[in-house]
């Protein structure tokens, strides 16, 4: 199955130049969505992973069957005010302005094995971020898996030395 | 298994006075996150549901898996901006000022039978909202499934004449 034919290229999103890599064909197709989980799990199937963690809202889509699927807890990273609990938070640039990420202090035991989830990885902002708060958390992220990868965006670089796994990668713009 | 022992009850969040029932000890007990998906699952396994829908950010989390345990597309309901094909919206009223959400015009096929789900039933806005836009789309909402359920917020009322069904019921605030 290539799970790329359910991809839709869509120009000009969210601004001119962009082509914006659409997932949802993928998750209205099952078998497509079934199998990308499929493909993620084996790849990770033999590592004891213990937590899946992801931050809202798209990551939420594959982390949480994944996680099903290798039997490890569901971990939410979110937006500020989000999670009710006593939190730990790290604020990260992005191109125009700050953000920042939550994750409930108690969210992880010391030596976690963690495996970190996203649907894509771009400049790898986001993920990095994801990266440090579990880190803080001592824990330790074992890799980053993504559906999509925008490999001319040089994301991998930005989470090296931590490893990193997509289905599916793109090259350039086209 | 009792679900409920896996919902921690925080008081005076996100405001004095109410009681928030925090998921993320169950989300992060893969049995226990596995029995309430196959719960939902058993509930609505002979409906021939085709698609779940659901509104960002944690409705993702309980709807992507039952999606793929009940063989159904995944279709997810967003904030204005986020979705990058054709949408439809629709605006509604909360407590303190309107929200809007989103969904693509090519979500459904006319006549499919959709359940929407969300983490939490509370006064029942947001998922009539999605309700709205469903059905705006010429696809029929089935019945509307929550993890959780706070009864005396009475959004049954709200959503009637559509089915409700939730996993936890909580009849007050205590």
């Amino acid at each position: 199955m290539d799970l790329k034919e359910k991809i839709r290229n869509i120009p000009n999103f969210p601004k001119p130049g962009i082509m914006f890599r659409d997932i949802t064909p993928l998750l209205s197709c099952p078998d497509s969505f079934r199998e990308s989980i499929k493909q993620l799990a084996d790849h990770y199937r033999d590592q004891k992973i213990d937590a899946i963690a992801a931050a809202e809202a798209r990551g939420f889509i594959f982390a949480a069957p994944l996680a099903l699927e290798l039997n490890a807890a569901f971990i939410p990273v979110r937006k500020p005010g989000k999670l009710p609990f006593d939190t730990n938070s790290f604020h990260y640039e992005l191109e125009y302005g700050t953000d920042t990420l939550e994750i409930h202090t108690d969210a992880f035991s010391k030596g976690d094995k963690v495996l970190l989830v996203d649907d894509l990885l771009a400049t790898g902002g986001t993920m990095n971020a994801c990266v440090k708060l579990i880190e803080q958390s001592g824990a330790e992220v074992v890799s980053c898996a993504f559906a999509l990868e925008l490999s001319f965006l040089n994301g991998r670089d930005v989470l090296a030395p931590h490893d990193c796994f997509a289905l599916m990668t793109y090259d350039d713009e086209n």
